[in-house]
């Protein structure tokens, strides 16, 4: 498989929240042409339309058309309601790569913790509901505030790429570095997501005490 | 409480371990006095004796008088038994901060994975046998190869801090800073530790596909 990395048209599922408008802010302004997938269509649109003109062409459909519309989907829907959703959209994402980067995540009086997933990770409930979609899971610790700031040029982060697949892994880490600053880091097989996806309620916890929006680094790589 | 951490006999159970007497090296060439610590007394002298000159002075001693002895004590010792050699030590280690940098982890032919822990995390296992110790978890990702290599003067990395008393974060905090290059974090409560010790799995992955001794800096703190 030979791909064009750059040429690939990203679908952003839940891509009217925080995170997915944020990456699909950060991919359009790499000049890819993204869809916003939105259970609404109409707030798709509108979500697609405030981030015209920021590079490439951004477009706003159900879940169900951008699932079908893109090369690959990233889903950045809410944990709640997450193994439903991906399980009804399996017919459009066969044959395609999902990337994951839901964070599993309870918020109390002390901050966030993880919740447990009896599939051990979001990344393999996806991989659960979707047995014909290649599931990779990635961008869980980016701040959508960063994403976002139209000011923030480089974001000074790995993104931890988990998955199965060599040939999707390998797509996705070329993926997370068309985000300039960003390095895509291969972090290990799908049953290593849980702590990868845990591990953001500890970036919560840094945020707070440090007054920061904490990235993570690998270091002697 | 104002602690001249400089000062502090830092004892180490499980001393005679890879990653004991890796931290064992470290903490004597900052110039502390450390005492290893082992089932037996006489590995434990011979451990000692391996690190002699390298700083501060080092002893052995059974884990029961390393415990006594020692100001700080760092459980470096298997997870298979983690809680009974804890429990059997909780008289010795009553009013004492107790850092556990346990990874509960399996490894099979696909690398490394985490272990289910009932307790949530290592961390938490161990403050649940010592009610009278204060529990920090930290230390979890430091190569041990790194740590005990004579040639290697700074280690790049963060050490992430969890635990639920502010001072004794602090403390370790500066401990880990007594060891070039790393930096001491705090990354959260330790109902949040069980993320940082499984995610030992995730280096480990790193290390075999990037030929690495992987570690992690957090960024914008």
């Amino acid at each position: 498989m030979t791909v064009n990395v750059q040429e690939l048209v990203i679908g952003i599922l839940g891509g009217t929240g925080d995170q997915g408008r944020g990456l699909a802010n950060r991919f359009a302004r790499a000049g890819h042409r993204v869809i916003i997938g939105s259970r609404s269509e109409e707030r798709a649109r509108a979500a697609a339309q405030e981030l015209a003109g920021s590079g490439g062409p951004v477009d706003g459909m159900t879940n169900a058309d951008a699932s079908r519309s893109a090369d690959v989907v990233i889903a950045a829907i809410p944990w709640e309601g997450h193994a439903e959703l991906l399980a009804s959209l399996a017919a459009e994402l066969a044959g395609k790569v999902v990337i994951d980067c839901v964070n599993p995540l309870g918020f109390d009086a002390k901050g966030a913790y993880p919740l447990p997933v009896p599939e051990g990770s979001a990344a393999q409930q996806a991989a659960a509901v979707l047995p014909d979609s290649t599931v990779v899971g990635a961008f869980h610790h980016v701040s959508a505030k960063l994403l976002l700031d139209a000011g923030v040029d480089t974001i000074d982060m790995d993104v931890l790429v988990l998955g199965d697949d060599r040939e999707a892994t390998d797509l996705v880490q070329a993926l997370a570095a068309r985000i300039p600053g960003v390095r895509g880091v291969y972090a290990g097989r799908l049953r290593n997501a849980g702590q990868v996806e845990a591990l953001t309620a500890n970036l919560v916890s840094v945020n707070r005490r440090y007054k920061a929006h904490a990235g993570l680094r690998v270091t002697d790589i």
